[in-house]
């Protein structure tokens, strides 16, 4: 039984955390911080934790934290981790930081892109980019853990295969992404209030998103050659779930079973990601709840292209439940455990 | 490890008993029914099962099955188990039925409101309703068990503290009930189409609805006094969650601790009933994908009435997790196995 | 063609008044008042309004405005119109108040149910209720409305010819209300977000939601008898909409058919409120976007009870749309001028 | 005044073009055709019209019809109009097809895409593509409207202006595309469910939609050069609405202004596609319930891309709004007679 904190607890990445680690088994959660929420029962903030979450909200004193906790969870936003994170603390404490403080190796680009400086680089280097399907072994190590975006998990893991074998132009990928509304987090802003949500689709971040040098790093890394993408998400009238479809010019002369034995030889060891059948196209809701990612491919032999398609729970493959999945490997877990959850439907 | 059968394998509340059972630990499903997808694979209809179930789809043969199997789920229309039972399957497998068959003692009033013969008369007696929080002794014996509806689950649910302590005029309740579209089923229909459904709420079976006479049969035992009700239901933009607003004339002179305690005192050993805090109203979003059934009410002193509430997921504890419940009690396993799930939110 | 001013143009209701009377033919816009979004163009606020409005966000300067405009719509919160409104306003403008300041002819009532004190009680008197079924001579002739609130207006119009026909105990009506989330308004509350709303139902206000005494007025008014009710509005996971579903205890042997005749003879001049044919339960799709209130009844002579349902727009009818009727009639216009909207569906 | 017939009126895009000619003022709607509810009231299939429409449905009966009627809209499933025209109908009404019978001028291509032998091939050439701010002067002359499809529609006028100027690397176009349910008819089918449809997004027709060739050719004509993309449709839960977000390489060094003044020039005399301020990017709440196409594109400078995207209502600009403003066209009334509808939000 090792003890975990969790930094920024009543955004739905925090929650989702709370949820999955009651049902983990080995894991205690010592302290629920959140600021906007201090001294207030967590149950009052979620009710779904009523009978099952006696705490109340703490603040986000890390030093403090870390002297009770094993692990910290930071459910927060950009910056904070890398403010709040200290040679001392990593000593006692292992972080699993689910911003992107810590995801790009180059801290210009992340400087550039976000629009902050970077509170603390000198850790950028030993922290692990926590995709455990990529990263399996160095997660075992690390101390401090980047974990991936939800758009970049999904987009990562539909391109990888192909991005690794050769078989496509990387720079005409094309990343079109679709997301539920959970992703924008659980602010007070007029734009996510249900009226302006729902029956609507629309797309954000044209051409500037964020995530997009994140997707062209680990995909420069996967291929070995430099990057440059088009990324476009899109926000659906829906909670949860990401759908990835992307495009890209095919370079080598391949079949529906060639890419298909590549997909396979890819993922053959992976719990959570599933190579659907041919021409089963991937859904969001049959991931919901759980931490697979469902990829399948189509060849457009008219355009010489391919599409490559994802889905995933952006709150759990995206967030929360690949969280529990690096903190499973750094542990000694088993890596699938406490999520083993079979998705939800309808 | 007990063996597992289930006739209705396709429709919500069928693929619901899967998801259930998939995480139990001691069951193992062997019989997969379905008349409209024999011998398609399960998870081409529930994709959510890709990996996780690799059977294909059987038909009804319960004879068959009941050589097989330890316990058979009828998750399936009114009429069907009632034609299907028999002595020498009851002698060999227990029967937890979904559908309305066994649940009203008097054949009349089920012939009357249900529109159709009995086809077993001479088993409605043996039948157990099985709503564990009422009839947990007479469960753990029972070879035949008529599980709740789902609005009657969540209706007696809410009002029954009050029901058996005397304190309402049992001939004074309304019942105003609001359910997720679910609860309609899997079937083809242009009412249930995505864009019938959304943007719109409606009462339906207005006097008439079949869940009349199994509420009132259950809280006439709860009273020890006929009871004679209005429940109207409604149907709601979403897909799980029953809402129950119930209305009754106070009887006795009480105060807001009085009815706590009463309630509190009903549902004290209880894990899958909780009593929210004074003024905290029931919400379906906080018992999702649960067995939980959120109770509470107001005292409106301006009327002498009571406001009675209750919210729970109508594929759970209205359908699929109470008979896994049920099953817990009849095959000796703890009552909460498999049941333990933290409500999902958002 | 009159000139108008709107004070609130940028929630949904006074959004709502702006898309109305561009289609109205003799209405001129000439202030878009929001405090909130001063010098913005109305159009980045509401881009559906692109290339039709050109004009910018004003403050909320009543007086200046009452120089400029025939007509002033104030859809603001609570307490603002009584504070902004006097005698030499009124002497140049007519005002149509969409808050709830000069609905409640008791001045107490009012301060007791809203917290807030009254700042221009002298004008309660003269204000009149704007419900233009009931008032429609008053309306004509008034300087000052006091335009109902949305759920009053169907549930009052939903029992209106019972109580008006004796039939009913007034003392015995429980209303069980639901609402899309428009009415909610516009505001960035955690409460409102997209993934709080969707896939949840519950109620509010329980025992204590300021419409109570509004409808309990009305209804005291059509009646001739002093009325108390239950009033339970609910949240439902929709953007427009009201469904009424509302409960008596009836007082005299009545027949459908008697009861039918009470509700046509009712409406029978009215085009705004339909009867529906036997057994038709309103919905609120039917009435989405259209000035429409669809009303029914159900006799349970089971309970000696009649059922009585209603479904509107709360946008439309429940709000804008009865603000601009009530303008027709201020002004002469035929009373369903920019009104004929066909409910849009689906 | 016209008189107007519908062959299914009672699907979604029939019941929109009813919607729409009951606001019209120049047309009377003779026939409500529909062999699914023969001989019942159309207001008891679409509740909306009560006291709107009183005629009952009628067959398919198009000779009859012809003879009653100026103008005939067929919104019927592929393959229907074409079975029913004949020389002797067109030379008594004209016919507006929402079918994709007549929109493809190579029968070979039909054929392949839609499986189907083409019925009457002699008309294809006589009809014209209903495109109107494209076939303007032509649709005015027909005899034969091909009312274009929904994807086509909105794809079309997104990239048009970008194809006509040569900007584009016409081999190089990838069509995103996403839709709201009522694209998929109103036929009784599980996956167009609610709960089959909500809470998901998934592609479908992955390289096989027949609205493929359809953009294809269209594109072909604007740019003069052969065309061939890949087109991605995606279902969205939500009604209305369809969002394009296209991707084409740049061909030319072209600035923001540049491309902007392409479309500004393209679109300066439509009255229904408005080109949007930099930046903001198009949405279908937006649009909903009305005429317009909203379009923009971003230039993406890192990987010489232009995105280009288009929001419209595929009910209306999709289907019935085109189809009045053919018919506006083709009988001489304003091309914007009852389609001046301000779009509806929320």
């Amino acid at each position: 039984m090792i003890k975990a904190g969790i930094i920024g607890s009543t955004g739905y990445a925090g929650q989702e955390i709370v949820r999955l680690l009651l049902q983990h088994g080995d894991v205690e959660i010592k302290w629920y911080g959140s600021r906007s929420y201090i001294d207030q029962k967590y149950y009052n903030v979620f009710r779904n934790m009523f009978q099952l979450v006696d705490a109340k909200c703490m603040d986000d004193n890390m030093e403090e934290l870390a002297e009770q906790v094993d692990v910290i969870f930071t459910a927060t936003p950009q910056g904070l981790c890398a403010k709040l994170v200290s040679e001392d603390i990593l000593s006692k404490a292992k972080i699993i930081d689910l911003s992107a403080d810590f995801r790009i190796k180059d801290v210009h680009i992340y400087e550039e892109w976000y629009g902050i400086k970077h509170a603390s680089p000198q850790f950028i280097d030993e922290a692990v980019y926590g995709l455990c399907e990529i990263n399996r072994e160095k997660v075992k190590n690390a101390r401090l853990i980047a974990n991936p975006g939800c758009y970049p998990t999904c987009s990562f893991l539909s391109i990888y295969p192909l991005a690794k074998a050769g078989v496509i132009d990387m720079n005409s990928i094309i990343i079109d992404a679709k997301s539920g509304t959970s992703g924008a987090g659980r602010g007070a802003k007029v734009q996510n209030l249900f009226c302006e949500v729902n029956e609507n689709i629309k797309a954000y971040g044209v051409g500037t998103h964020r995530h997009t040098p994140e997707i062209e790093e680990q995909l420069t890394y996967a291929s070995g050659k430099d990057t440059t993408i088009i990324f476009t998400p899109h926000l659906v009238p829906m909670m949860r779930g990401i759908l990835v479809t992307a495009y890209a010019d095919l370079v080598k002369d391949v079949s529906y079973e060639d890419v298909k034995a590549i997909y396979d030889e890819a993922y053959k060891d992976e719990t959570f990601v599933r190579v659907l059948d041919k021409d089963a196209a991937p859904e969001t809701r049959w991931v919901e709840g759980s931490n697979y990612v469902d990829v399948n491919f189509k060849i457009d032999s008219r355009t010489n292209r391919v599409i490559m398609m994802g889905a995933m729970d952006n709150l759990v493959k995206g967030a929360a439940g690949q969280a529990v999945q690096n903190m499973n490997l750094m542990f000694g877990f088993p890596e699938n455990q406490g999520l083993e959850l079979v998705p939800m439907f309808p």
